[in-house]
């Protein structure tokens, strides 16, 4: 189970980061959705390296291929299998890591689980596995589009010590698109590229927090106990790297307040989610992000990111799109419609 | 799936709040395990209503009754049934409830996913429901400590504003329960007594963090993709009710640091788990809880909580056994040995 | 997982034989159904030991009890708890197997894998386990017939070398029940019951086939790869005690005709199953029966079973009804609708 | 879930018959198993059409290749994703069955089910999907032989009517490969093989069982309720394509057998398995699989084939070694060892 997500809508992830490819296998997905390869192409570009001045300088094409599932332009409701082939991988690069632990990597937890790992890079746990989650998440968002009527928007919220200002109700893709920090708050924006450069000509590097939104959620998805949404979705985001923390609605900052000032009508609690079940209003959930772990000494020509933030964007999203695809399916099964 | 949690060590929960019974189903269990019901009674005893003047005054016994799979004190590796008898529903209190959705309670969410709720309370997202998480992470924990070598100690670590100064490396459980507020700050644990008493007194509420440290925790456990060991412990941790927040290792707070200030070996950037995978360090969590939701002008004679976070202790300390203790038997089952 | 069978319509069984109690806890039962006690009283009736001449002389009351997921007359789509308490356990009859392993039972398998059994009986490899099953097929019988319009007839096709002659197509419950071997050929029930009767004077057995009708079953149901619905329905019948072979339409009578033979129209293949999905005929399935291990000899005052036929077909029927409700609400998640 | 089979050991296949690739992601396995990927060409091999005269002359090199899970010769613990491309699929020899539904073909339940299908060729439904179950089963048997002792042998026991005679104690692979029936009784096979031969000059096809035993099986694996071992065979059985009947032990024929009779210490019962669980003796099932649907007249230039027995052997040995070695790391994750 270890590689696969989700009940009805599942998905299943393969490859390492220095193998021959890497991508997802997609299973229970509704037949009869029309899917082109461009679309999924489309986020991929939003999560690739390389994309702009303040992301790492690893260079992938990152090409998708659908190699089942899809037939003159609609889905099947089998296995759709995408793959992307390695292109760039430079393993010589890594060389000098043959015996060398990382810091704040899972070298050394990696090898004390299996035994054995693939020392060219980070293998499974390398972030070039999200490669798959969001080919599968393109799926997932068009799903949720077209047959539940729910959109889907993340952004960054948070870069280091600088916070943006950002309405979750309003906020749309173009905003978060028009600026290489994907911060819809267009001050803020500058300050965060600045910041980022900064780190990356000292060869350090920062976290923050994505927010991510969902709109237009049917009421009654997500389920009372342990399945529930928010449980489903906190999951979901600590399964990404470097993912540290979860908040949904009022979060940490919520348990500082009393009950009578959480639960005032002017205070909305937000969330979208009671006991589990979605409620109809706008789902928004937190994901904390450390600063990422190979710094300049250590990573030789390694071609990190100084920041992750801004490519985990699309990354949360698909995240967000795969539970909420999957819930839909099963409440429909369980109810007969949504 | 929605009521099932673990994979090769996995329970069900079953029963609703103001119903006959409440219980859980265990699955999975190693055979030969010495288990007696007062051992389960004992969880459940940190974890009942009307244990302390700080808690709800709902007084139920909570009388656990093992059903199957235990034979001569001996778990039988086949399902253990343990179920509770309500026996103060006082399901009258409730009656005026029948028409109303009390706000930040899953009424709503519940009547639309369902069309159909049990109106004399929360049903299956009522904290009565915890009983049987607590009563299967006593033998989860049973499991860890004579199979695994791990010991879990939670506490709360912060209510309404007041933070308390814990070393989760050393801290006992003989320190969590001297006082009434499960906090070992002993100083703290005078002024956050103090501000539930202020809050019930003026029918308020208060939410808070508890903080959960995993020791002796084998190298190896959690999977690298979505199986990560945080990702299956955030999933645990919000599947409780009330909880809006999780963080592992430098969780939020991490995010304002550089990498380099993050990595430094004089600040540990902590967690015990790297890449999904546990190092051999202690894992220390948090969950944040919301100021429960009743309050006094509509809760009538309800009997909730001013303050969950002392109740709260035992059933973070049992989710986290819970998740521990099935990833010890999956690795179990993958390596041979542990 | 070895507990719980089914994915959306998913259940748990649990209790020993000679425990205190047996039960189901039925998840992902859809809201809003109307359920009574009584119903699965009376299929659990069917079951029943002590029920007619020909069957097992223990006797018991097997009286069903609820204890969650059913409020005011209706299912809450919250897990439905079924208990049954055992009462005629009679633990004393069994001390003399102690330290035997009878011929043909799991006694020494159960032992070689957990290292632990409860020797007063045949623990969860009893016949006992199975009046979980039925009560849950109860319940996922009305789920077909009310949302899917399928009904389910079973009945005992051949006992020993005694074949029935019956039309799966018009065969009705008031046939199968009009007689005590649950045969609706009156003319081979009479000789069957004689055979019976014979096979208890010698303290012998004797096996047999139940042959089970899904009649109405929607097109589209199964998956078509290892979900296939004849997969399921294979796992679903195997699973039962004492059962060595299960078939569908031709079966391994058809793998003695040629193709020519198989597909010609005036010879149907049946089974109402191509390529593991529904084709809206009537599906047929077939489970063979070992005689019962337990003969006179050895089995002192055990009181077993000469024939355990008459009581599979409510057995049969419910695993049919188990697998084809799960298929129903799996087919409605990932479609919209049946 | 439609498209994974296995709980710790666990595979997903993907690909259409005539879509671009067609494989499989092994998921569990067990790291530092060595691994190449000749081991697995030596099984699809053995399941190819066009390898004999006596097979499909559809010729295809179905040449695998390992893209994720392997690493200088060993299995990394990772997700393995090997896959095939399709090379002689000749798409237009099926133009003309664009509009035609091919009798006992799933071309009608697809539709049903999806309302779209690849009317290319039989898609998910095809017996190509069947080598992602072959190449999952040869790392299934390496882990068996290496870890656990256990080796599988299938072969063919009847085609039409003509039964050979096999001693599953000691046949070996060699015998079975000896010949191109894969039977090892040779007289018998020389006869099988003129059958076939005889069927495909006549445009017709025949059916027939393939038995497989399993041999050092340990003690203690399967589990004895649901995923009883027979069980979950049934399932992956009846999971292949034209299979229509499952057999364990005594099957079908002990049901003519008093008990008195089938406990007789001078006839086995077999099978291996009692209660669920394995008792150390040889494990032996038996597959019933239809004549082949296509006959001359509606399959054009489709190329299928008179006889697929030969070719299933491989298959029905993957499917046992798949469920073998998910129950033996199911058993060790409980138990701690097997």
């Amino acid at each position: 189970m270890a590689n696969t997500f989700g009940h009805l809508f599942r998905i299943t992830t393969w490859g390492e980061s220095h193998g021959d490819a890497i991508g997802v296998a997609v299973d229970g997905c509704p037949p009869r959705l029309p899917l082109e390869v461009e679309e999924i192409q489309k986020e991929l570009d939003r999560r690739r390296p390389g994309q702009s001045e303040i992301s790492t300088q690893r260079r992938e094409g990152d090409r998708a291929e659908i190699l089942s599932g899809v037939f003159e332009g609609e889905t099947l409701g089998t296995p759709i299998l995408i793959g992307v082939w390695n292109s760039d991988a430079r393993s010589k690069d890594y060389d000098h890591m043959r015996r060398v632990y990382r810091p704040s990597h899972a070298d050394y937890s990696y090898d004390a689980k299996y035994g054995i790992r693939n020392w060219k890079g980070g293998g499974r746990a390398s972030a070039r596995e999200t490669i798959g989650r969001v080919a599968a998440g393109a799926i997932a968002k068009k799903i949720l589009a077209r047959e539940f009527g729910v959109e889907i928007v993340g952004y960054v919220k948070q870069v280091w010590k600088l916070h943006a200002d950002v309405d979750p109700s309003t906020v749309t893709q173009e905003d978060v698109e028009s600026n290489i920090a994907r911060c819809p708050d267009q001050d803020m924006a500058v300050q965060i590229i600045e910041r980022i450069k900064e780190a990356r000509k000292d060869g350090d590097s920062l976290g923050g927090v994505v927010e991510c939104v969902a709109r237009g959620v049917p009421v009654g998805l997500g389920e009372p106990v342990f399945d529930k949404l928010e449980a489903d979705l906190a999951k979901a985001v600590l399964s990404m790297p470097a993912c540290k923390g979860f908040e949904v609605g009022s979060g940490f900052g919520g348990t500082t307040q009393t009950g009578s000032q959480h639960n005032d009508p002017f205070y909305s609690e937000g969330g979208g989610i009671q006991g589990g079940i979605s409620n109809g209003e706008d789902i928004i959930i937190r994901a904390a992000f450390k600063p990422t772990a190979t710094i300049m000494q250590l990573r030789g020509r390694g071609r990190h990111d100084p920041c992750v933030l801004p490519r985990a964007v699309p990354i949360v999203e698909s995240m967000m799109a795969l539970v909420l695809a999957d819930h839909a399916l099963r409440q429909r099964g369980q109810r007969g419609s949504v």
